[in-house]
């Protein structure tokens, strides 16, 4: 296929798409869905005000490639957004900033972190992002829009595509508290009673906590270029809120290296468990054995065809024979328990 | 719930709402407790002096927006102050600088750490601190005031700010001494007899130090905001002092790991010791066995039925056996014990 | 033997040397393929484009060495070329940039990570590298080339020598998701059912996995050196580039770490069950020895010789025994069933 | 108790406080022993001179508070003084600098390490050491003294702190050499035969090397300050030797994390070498049972009652059967030799 | 000792001490091998050359001493050239610069790293290098001043001591490369068949590995002043150089750390295969003794002295028991095998 394509590789996750239309600034705000396609012609950013286009499906690339035209986005951006494969990248381009993250939520049910690529070019006045379907993940900072909360409003473009990566990294910090939360049970679960489904449930955490990991290490590097980057199209003062979201994703590779430290300690202490347990099952195997073996010996003993065994001939000596092997048996019993191998 | 409301989260620890109020300067020192709410405004900072107001008890959330009002604290704040599932960070407003982390501390009973919310705003002449409970955390500084020591009298807030939050971090410290306690009671027990109860100790004193991880790994990012912000809240002077801070931090994620290792050792160290007495248990079971193995041979060989078996016809032919066997059993015996078997 | 002479040490991978041969600049593109080594002479870089020797084949010293006189390269770049033991490094020449790296390549059914050294020489207007085979690994920049995609067309040899370095770094990626897809398949096996041919696969992966993270560790050194390169073959803005190259071989190793915790994981579950079946076994049988130890000695006991055994003179006796037998066997194996050791 | 009280922590390791008087420049130099404290007031430092007050005991508290007098120390200074128990640091005072650090030495006897609390202060033309007991921790300092080898008769006071700074962190490298020379007693022992001991062994080694590792985490600290210091009584040139001590002390971590890896290998090594005696003495004790197995089942099966089995007729049969169960065991003794299981 | 005594601490590794003498320039070369140690006054240094005095042997204090006059070399110089228990490290005197590293080599036979301490003292016109015997480590370098290849006849003796150096590392590489074809025999041999010595070559290999490691350790630091110095007597150009030795160090470290991990991997599949091996015996013990049991207990059952056994007194009773006792065997055998436990 020749690079440059614009080829969905997804899987499509929407039926329609659906386009949402924000424009504000410190005054005023209005948000629109757009019904059909065409009508995004009729709502052309305006330059004294901040917009946000919001699409959320990205099957659709007849449409992708009309915005292209319209907001006049490089090919290769094309290319990427309907790429649900891309790493995590921070790109500058000519005429605005494109930026690839993943927005991870966990799927309580499965036990499963299921990835969705958000994809946000901004330049100065303008903002778009794309995502797979239609759940809204960024109604935080549509309230914070709506209520004037802290200094969105203010603020430019720049401003609102970091406040959207940091409501992702946010998300991300959401998401391993929910794996702790699953872990935690597995680990009272585990301390209670050890069962052979545990190993399967501690690898399949371990799994979901290493693709946190590998989403965020490709992010990090993305914020870092995004931190560092001089471009006209990102305000110094941006700048130092980014710089701060690179110590949050540090965070992050850190958590889940603790939670993939204590998933591995899980699995030791799963593994010792159940070792006990088969262990303990022989021990009481091997006890009953041992205490059969002295009363075997016995009778095998009084089975001898000696001529003279004077034992034999008593009157009661089966029936004493009975008593010493009871006695026995019972003696070892209280013996083990004393030892506490019973 | 829209953002920006101020709502309680938290369990309620104190039935009353206390405030302390404390002024001083170079050479001027004043304490009070204020009986009602009120009379928080007969108090009103004054500039040429540093102006400490300490709240403890947070769930009055009434209190906390009239003090919103009085010190024109931005509604975010008064959001964080009151959510007690807030992580430890540094937030810069244009009105003064706003800090959240949790102070630990050790229940030895419960060999637990209980953490506390502490909620921190200063600006140039005055400091509020926010705390859950009635306890005094901050007594040596509270003295350090009284008693002119060092430098705290002559700087400003923002001194009296990195104090407080140089407190919490040495309290870690404290917390790592009081675990690091516990981790050698441990050893010690284990050292002696390991028992069952071991397994379960070590996993959670192991969950406790993970907590003194994850609660400092955001302290050391907000801490790194801190030394770093250029805030004219924030003396230059100060800066140094918390810059060594951060390397504070370090140290107690550090000395968190070292106990991490030693408490893996310790379950590694636990697991050997286990199996090593199960498996002692079974070579003692399985030596009686063998014992008796060679003598239950030789009672079935006399118990067979051939026409021609001299030795069943011997006088003695019984004893002699007898006597055989016994000697067999001791010799096993003694063999067993000279290669440490038994 | 003396240092600088041009010796080829590798296994030869083609019979003929192959050369092409691109120029292009921002609005001219032309490419060749040389039939004669003889050839390159007519072909000599023009100043005004862009030109790109793409030499496939290293065992020709002879053609290394004319090569050598016509685009003056240094006796210690010759003897490098041909030498395939090299370690990736980032050298300056007086008259140019030499660079040595490893292509990267798995091989699906050997399981194999199969290395390519490839030499890249550049000044101003000339690019030469040497490959050791025929297949084309720079497909990707010779069509970005063909189509003028991204600025490639526009920028001078440093941003082409970039673009293949980028493109051998975006291949370890791959190969890295190869060898992730293989990890994945062993995990899927050994969740299902363990068998000894696992324990190799998770070492030889390993090993693989080890391979790309050494081939990884000069690679990045040697990045590194090139993007703080001042030297006047680079330009600043490919600097940048490069840097980010940086963080990607970072983000390599740490995948290539992970991948062997993961693998290490592997290995400790495949042990784990391995030896759990090994002592279910063990259990099964051992169950099986418990059952017949009190049947053993009833039958032992009647087997005894006493002169008064009423038992031994009833009629029915035997098969009231026989029935007690029966009777004892499926006691214990319900009993077992039940403590679930069956 | 109120802070800024001069009370002694620790245990008194000496009966009488000693005090040295060193007085050195490039040309001159006189060294004293003061018999009575009150002799200090008949040294005051002169400025032309390096002063060196070595004091030698620190549970005289008076004598502590007279120095504190004299020498215008500030309260703080000695409050930490007298207590054992500080971290490590290293803090800058308006008329001199102060440090605190733990000389260790290694106990070969109890294989332990001792550690001892030096307080460190110094201005221009003084410096003062309080050490905790008599021995002479310095004396290659003295020495270089005495018989002016490299620089150090030609610097300040700081450059004689760097340098009793530079003999302690020293001292640590020497402390790990003889805990490496345990470690290879302990390996040697281990690789000859296991014996229960090893296990305590390892890990009273392995709390050392955390103890070391402990000691200079806080160490680097104070040393990083230290170097970064820009204090009036620190000369620049004398900056660069304090840089390089970094370097060590990290050297000093990495050294003890290597010894912990050891250790941590050693007891793996011992674990499974203790397992493995087990299971050969195991191994050893079922064979001895299974050599007996069929030998019982046959002396079992001429035990039978029925009426006709013509083996037990014959006249040799018994003698036979013991033969043929000579021949058994003697077979399976030759096939456990040759399966390498005996 | 007194310190700054000229005592020589190894073991003399060499009958008499030699001495070679190199002189150079971008257009001259010579070389001398001096006979008697007076000869040395006939080769003084010439300004306008670069002058290389290679000592092999250091036993003879009386020479270095000599050495020491000639030369102007500071005691502490002297001192440390005879002491072969120096750390590597990097010092700047007045007069010139000094190093001391460890040159190791891999013994193949013994399978161990021979270490021997270099000293390397430089100042504008002059170098002179010590080492502790005959063999010629530097003979890659002598070679390029004889064939002018490179730069490194037209640079000084700075120059020189880092190219000196950077053999010393590349050294270290290929004695990483000698111990990682090691650890593949091993590896091959392991998963062949595990035997018992495969452990002590594993632990020999590890303990290599990281003497390695220790020796990198401070000269990574060494490398380090070195790079950073500002020194006169070293061009701002080679400080390029050098600063790319010290990347070297850390992918040295980096690789080591490595091995570490395979061989600690190696152990651990070492210790599953013996106990795995071990296991597998007690199985087919254990199976041995399972299938005997039934039979055992029949022949017991048979061996019974009830009155009433009517299958005792079948004429071919005995006949048809043999034959149920073999189909027992037969079908056990059969069915462990099915299960794949034989």
């Amino acid at each position: 296929m020749p690079p440059g394509s614009v080829v969905f590789t997804g899987n499509q996750k929407v039926a329609k798409v659906q386009l949402h239309y924000l424009k504000y600034n410190a005054t005023h705000f209005e948000e629109h869905t757009l019904d059909s396609h065409s009508e995004i012609v009729y709502h052309q950013p305006t330059a004294a005000d901040v917009n946000w286009l919001d699409i959320r499906g990205i099957h659709d690339t007849d449409l992708i490639q009309q915005l292209g035209k319209i907001f006049e986005l490089h090919p290769l951006i094309l290319e990427a957004i309907v790429d649900t494969n891309q790493r995590p990248k921070f790109e500058e381009y000519e005429k605005g900033i494109f930026l690839i993250f993943k927005a991870l939520s966990f799927d309580k049910q499965q036990k499963k972190i299921i990835p969705e690529q958000i994809a946000l070019y901004f330049r100065n006045d303008l903002l778009i992002t794309f995502q797979e379907d239609h759940t809204d993940i960024f109604t935080a900072i549509r309230q914070r829009l709506h209520t004037k909360k802290g200094k969105i409003r203010l603020r430019g473009a720049d401003y609102l595509a970091y406040s959207l990566v940091d409501n992702l990294v946010d998300n991300y910090f959401q998401v391993l508290d929910q794996i702790e939360e699953e872990i935690e049970q597995l680990e009272d679960k585990l301390l209670e009673s050890p069962d052979v489904n545990a190993k399967e449930a501690i690898h399949l955490l371990k799994k979901e906590v290493i693709r946190v990991r590998k989403a965020v290490s490709p992010l990090r590097e993305a914020i870092n270029l995004f931190s560092k980057s001089d471009s006209a199209f990102i305000a110094e003062s941006t700048g130092i809120f980014i710089r701060n979201l690179y110590g949050n994703t540090i965070q992050i590779m850190d958590i889940a290296d603790t939670y993939r430290d204590i998933l591995n300690g899980l699995q030791d202490l799963y593994i010792s468990e159940i070792s006990f347990k088969m262990n303990q099952v022989m021990q009481v195997l091997t006890i009953i054995t041992t205490i059969f073996v002295p009363l075997s010996f016995l009778v095998g003993l009084y089975g001898m065809n000696f001529d003279h065994m004077p034992e034999l001939h008593y009157k009661y000596g089966y029936f004493v024979l009975l008593g010493i092997m009871f006695l026995i048996a019972i003696g070892l019993l209280i013996w083990f328990r004393r030892k506490k191998w019973l």
